[in-house]
Order: C-alpha cells, then structure tokens, then sequence
C-alpha cells in the first residue's frame, strides 16, 4: 500500500475538487492510500467516504499571492508545506499539489529534497501527439531560470526513466530541443548538451528536434533548458486556446449557418478537445528529488486530480525515484566524464 | 522611385511564383520598380510585361543545401548574392529573397552590411492577435543564437521604429518576453534587459509578457533572445498548423455528420485562416542593416511575395532603416549608459 499526501487546500477548485478526485482515485486504485491536508472542518464535510483517506487539520493555506521561499519557510502549518514534509519523512510516499507553483517547487526541491548526485530538479509535462495513444514528454519546463549543459544531461536521463515507467516505452528516443536539426546547431549551451547527450551510452539519443514538429513525435523524451521549455510550453498553450476561442466565435458570430454547423461540427471538436486534454496527462513532475511530487493546474477539477494519482500510482509501483537514486549513486558527472576519457 | 533587388531563383516556387507576385506589386504600387536576378531565358519567358522590370542575369543559384556564409562567399553569380550586393552598393534600395533562410541573413549581415552602432542585426516576424485589425511583431525570432543584453536593447528601439513606420503605430508599447511578468523573472540575461529597457527613456517599456497570451497582444513589440525568439516562433507554427490537422481528419473521418457540419462550418474555418495567413503580414525582415532586408517562407507563392514588396515599401517611404541608422549614430551603447551615469 502506497500512501500519497496531498495538499486539500491548492488551486482554485479546492478543497471540493481535491475531495472528489481523491474519492473517486480511492474507488478505482484500491493499492493507494491518502493523506489530505488543510482545514479539518471543510474536508470533513466534504469527504463521503473515509476508507484509506486520512484527514491531517492543518491552519494555514498559501495563497497564488504568496512568495514561494518565503511561503515555504513560514507557513510551516500550511497544507502545502505539511503535505511535503510527510513525503520527506516517509510518512507518505509522494506529494501531490495543485496549489502555488513557485511554492510547489520549492517545497519539492527544499523539503523533499533533492536526490544526491542531481544538480538541479526538472519539471517534465507530458503531451499529445498527432498519432492516438502516443505522447511525448519535455523537460526541463521550467523548474529553472538558468541552465547548464550538466543539469540538461540529467534530464535527459531523468527522462528516461520516466518514460519508460509511465509512459510503458522500453527504449524512449531522446532529442534535444534546438533551433535546427543538424549537430552544430544552437548556442554554446546547446551545442555543449548535444555532445554530453551523443557520447552518453545510457542515452538512447536521436539529435535535434525543432519545435515545430514536436507533435509529430521526432522523440519521446524532449530535453531542454528551463527557460526555452517554458516559454515553448506557454507557447502551445496560448497557441491552442487562442485558435480554438477564434474558431468557436467565428462558428458562432456569422448568422444560422455556421451555428448549424457548429452544432453538427461538435463531436469532432470534442474528441480534438479530449485529444489535447492536458489534464489526462497528469500534472507536471517534479523529476530528481526524493519523492514523486506531482503539481496540477491551478483550475484542475477532479478528472485533472484523479490523473494525477493515476499517474503518482505509476511512478511509486515502477519505483521510478528508487531507478533515478540508484542511478545517479554511481553516475555522477565526474564518473561519467572520467569513464569518457578512458 | 523606388527600387526592389529580388533574388528571382530563390524558394519552391521559384521562378514563377516570383515573377508573378512581382507583376502583381507591379501593378499596384507605380513607384516600386524592380530588378529581377536570375536565369535569363527562364526569367524572360514568364514575364509578361517588363514595364518598371529589369531582368538581371545570373548563373548560379544558392540551394537549400548550401552551407550559408560558404554560398554566399563563393557563389558570387548567384541571384540571391547579386541581389544582396544591389543592396548594399545602392543600385537598389532593398533586398528580397524567398530562398535559403541562412544564406540571405547572412548575405544581409556581411553584404548588405550592418548599420553602425548595431551590435547584432535581429530578424522581426509579425503576427496577428484575437483582435481583428491588430498586428503586434517580435524579435530577434532567429538571427542570433547566443545573445547578450546590449542586443535585446537595441531590437526594442529597431523593433520600434519598425512598429511605427510599418503598422502605424505611434507610441508601440514594447514587452519583454519572460516567464513570468513580475519584474525579477528569467535568467540573468533577461533581469539585465529588463533593466535596460525599463531605464531607456526612448523606450515605451510595458514590462515583461508571457507567451501564453502573445495572442492577445499585451505588447505591439515582443523583444526577445534569438533562440527562445526562435522556439517560441516554430511552436506556433507547430501547435497552430497540428491542430488545424487534427481538426480537418476529425471532421472528415467521422461518417456523414461531421462532414456535413465541415461544409457548414467552412466559412468559419476560411476566416480563421484568413486571419492567421502568415503571408498578409509579409515575411521576416533583418533589422539592423544598411537596407530593408526581406526573408519570405520557402514556400511562398505570388501573394506572400506580393506582399512582401507592400511591406517593402511601407519601410521604404518612411525611410525606416535611415530611422535606424540616423537614431544609432547617436546613441551608442556607451552614450546610452554614460547618460544614466549622470
């Protein structure tokens, strides 16, 4: 039995979609117990059900509005910070939030801690492809600000793991991230990655990707660098809503005719829709500290917070941190170079 | 009277494409002429009427496969070369190319030359946003890989005056793209533009936007490092272009009543693609060089290059570059900073 603790407090739907998405993760994986953190009198009245969910009071919430460190070092009886130090005492074994990101993140690499050997976490995001039933995944979406060619050669590996886990791949394809697909393209800190990534044995490298086939799948795992992968992912996003709000109100604002078609147009535009639910993915993941931390979308309901456990389950029953532990123990970047130069 | 060099062999639809598109502008603007550089026989067999264009002959053409700066040093026949050098010796007053992206920024950089003053040249895209009507650009999406603060700076002031001159724009609110839109987001590089761009007086800074919604224009001018410029660039093609896709196989694949609905909803769907028809926004131009520079996609066909020469001639009659080059003489770097010292 595997115990998630998770934080009844964050995001915009909390605690009623926490509640129900937790309730709803309990009926369907009888393997996974909850911890739900927040305030005692609102989780109580919402929980139908108690079976293998136990309620910890907590007295403080940390809000959108929140400085992240700051949050994280006072609000020590928030949800969020109670929440993640159980799953660095090992009281639970993960860490689910859907609540601040900065603060997510900074418990996640602060209290759970980061694993020995990994010089910076990475956030990975899972994502659909054009072919049904394959998805990609990118990391580093944005964890970090400031990148260097060691810390995306980590991902890479982190990647992989993760891929082969919890997207079930036996050899994931890597790529990398660049401005073009040949092998000297990039700026120095590409180009430094391309050739750590190339001479690595353990990666199952195919080169370049460019960002305007991503969703052709050229590579299961995408490596990248915080910054670049943060603004590619807010790209896809405004890019997908912004042509769906143009593409219902032109069906909408041009008289009978395109409502009509609009109305028989609807399944097509609710499977695309299904397609590209991000929420059927899970939530982003928190890749190289000692524990599963998953954070979900500030407006997730309780489909988004049901994926989520779905895919915590995963992780925990492939022991997906245990592989990156026991990995990076013996595979430091001064072993990996020294090896090379052999 | 104004005069255009255009590389008559470069992109997929070459000659033809060219020629056409060249005849249309022709017609339209009576004080545009041009010089079209190319093969001469097939070059005069497709024009119609040479009225106000010269046909140039040429005997070598720069593919896609060349390597960039070794086409444009050794090719010195080539269209695309002797278009560039028209340019640059002031025979013509701006370059256009459809073909080889890196071969014409680099002929743009080192034939046309750089402006004195400008550290890096930096290539502007424009787009449209959810309002009808309303463009906003961004820059630099490509010329240059690594990036240094002082050249983030100078695309803000170029991207300016672009922005008045070619859409109209009288005081162009200027953005900084980041991760976020509090003031200390982003890496090193971008918290030392931001500060730069917040200290310029000359510069109508609106702060740091985000790439979720570039589409709902928070900026006119979206200043930004060459290669997150570049992926950010590439996603929207991607993401816009993916879902386009999956919308079309969706509504034809799913029997007769999806169908139905596509024949309804067309009008809408023709709409939208009007609006983001990447080709009535022009192509990309290099900024920061001795002339107006025009790179068009590899697949443009008689509209994309017809409306290059509009752009054209929207940077040409209001003298945009002598803007550029007037303003930098001026304000170097150096000026710039001993200013605020004072």
């Amino acid at each position: 039995m595997k115990t998630i603790a998770v934080d009844g407090m964050g995001g915009d739907n909390a605690p009623e979609a926490i509640v129900k998405g937790i309730e709803m993760a309990r009926d369907d994986f009888p393997d996974l117990q909850f911890q739900l953190y927040g305030d005692e009198g609102q989780l109580t009245k919402l929980l139908k059900n108690s079976e293998r969910i136990t309620i910890v009071p907590t007295t403080e919430v940390v809000t959108g509005e929140d400085e992240p460190t700051r949050a994280v070092r006072r609000k020590k009886d928030s949800s969020l910070v109670r929440a993640a130090l159980a799953a660095k005492s090992g009281e639970a074994d993960a860490f689910y939030s859907a609540g601040n990101t900065g603060a997510v993140l900074t418990a996640g690499v602060l209290l759970v801690g980061r694993i020995k050997g990994i010089e910076r976490p990475g956030l990975i995001t899972v994502f659909p492809t054009v072919h049904e039933d394959q998805q990609f995944l990118m990391l580093d979406v944005g964890a970090n600000a400031e990148s260097k060619p060691s810390y995306l050669h980590q991902f890479a590996l982190m990647g992989q793991f993760y891929a082969h886990d919890v997207l079930g791949l036996d050899h994931p394809r890597v790529g990398l991230l660049n401005n073009g697909t040949e092998a000297d393209k990039g700026d120095s800190l590409h180009k430094a990655v391309h050739d750590l990534l190339e001479k690595d044995p353990d990666i199952n490298f195919v080169g370049n990707v460019e960002a305007t086939n991503l969703f052709n799948a050229p590579a299961d795992v995408v490596v990248t660098d915080g910054f670049t992968g943060n603004a590619t992912l807010k790209t896809m996003e405004g890019t997908a809503s912004t042509l769906m709000h143009l593409l219902k109100a032109n069906l909408m604002d041009n008289g009978l005719r395109p409502k009509l078609g609009a109305l028989l147009a609807k399944p097509a535009l609710k499977k695309l829709a299904t397609m590209f639910d991000a929420d059927r993915a899970g939530g982003a993941v928190l890749i190289g500290v000692n524990a599963p931390v998953v954070k979900s979308h500030g407006n997730s309901d309780e489909n988004a917070v049901y994926y989520v456990q779905k895919q915590l389950r995963a992780m925990l029953n492939h022991g997906t941190v245990q592989s990156v532990i026991q990995y990076f123990s013996t595979h430091t970047e001064e072993t990996v170079a020294a090896a090379k130069e052999e």
